[in-house]
């Protein structure tokens, strides 16, 4: 069932500090799949060893806006005068490829994306409860308390964004948080409205009915 | 994530030979859920050591036919003189005890079914390909070729219905399919319809926005 079929886009989304990187983390490692890590662009300059086209597609700040102007993301936002975004075009030749693109953003930027695209599938990784949220922000041990709290806030103002995504992943442990994004990926697959070409392939079957 | 969730009705179907029971039994085989299977009313008598509530609900045809007036059934349907059926209500309370409800039936039934529910999650098991199929009706060797041919043409018939199926699995290997069913029911309970009142609950979160 996978010859030459298109890739799906997922976009694993949540509050910060619900664990989205782990999660991708895990995903990754899990067999059986062909995931690709979607590649972010950026106006900053690369840092150490950073590798164009590998850790980021490192641009000019023209080159940027001018994508931009045509619509060239499918999402984008400014972080303390540098430019980050998700160049449509690079992700629109992954998915071609038959490879699944993830794409692990804040909420802000999902929603964007939600926007600007049809079949993107959009999972929402949920803390299984505000306490557990809370106590992973503190475990960090890097923020003051005040900045804590501005997560938390955040992260309750994010919480009911959660219906316009397609699933909610609840992050109680990781690997079955990713086992269950593994699940949601197959079953994409297999959907009716993603399948039916190929099975009219199979088959030889006429839908004209 | 399963605490006081409803199960869900997995209608498995598709046209005979293409491995609908085989599937269902792999899946039962498999590790990790709560299937369970409907157990179908009859008007036939019990046959050897057949238990009544185990194998069938053996019941009168005049219960059975007021359980066809009262709307009783999710599908039923008439073979040599004899009702068979799934009755609503016995469904229903295996649902809200958070058991998954698998219904292995024939597309005909599988369409009443649809127009009966509403939560339904309906899986068209579908052969790699049509030569697969005529093997596999071949391979029986119980079949006269004109029962295989008339069989056969009937799948054909039965093919284009898969489009009002929510997922087409291909049957191309047993445990692949079985895996893509298991995939297919843990997807379903993440989707955000479904599990967006649990998720209210654990955060708190009012979506009154």
């Amino acid at each position: 069932m996978k010859l030459n079929e298109r890739g799906l886009l997922i976009v694993l989304s949540g509050p910060s500090g619900v664990g989205k990187g782990t999660v991708r983390k895990a995903l990754f490692d899990m067999e059986g799949h062909d995931l690709v890590y979607s590649i972010s662009m950026t106006t900053r300059p690369p840092r150490g060893d950073e590798v164009d086209g590998e850790d980021y597609y490192f641009v000019s700040k023209e080159e940027f806006e001018r994508r931009i102007r045509e619509d060239g993301f499918l999402e984008w936002a400014e972080f303390v005068g540098n430019y980050y975004g998700t160049p449509k075009d690079k992700v629109e030749a992954q998915l071609k490829q038959g490879k699944e693109v993830v794409l692990e953003i804040e909420v802000q930027g999902a929603l964007q994306v939600r926007e600007k695209t049809n079949d993107g599938v959009f999972v929402f990784i949920a803390p299984p409860s505000k306490e557990a949220l809370y106590r992973r922000l503190l475990r960090r041990g890097t923020e003051s308390n005040e900045t804590i709290q501005k997560r938390m806030d955040k992260a309750e103002r994010e919480f009911p964004i959660a219906h316009k995504y397609d699933y909610i992943v609840v992050n109680d442990e990781v690997t079955n948080a990713a086992d269950r994004v593994l699940a949601i990926i197959r079953a994409e697959h297999a959907k009716t409205e993603r399948s039916i070409h190929k099975y009219k392939e199979l088959l030889g079957v006429d839908f004209s009915e």
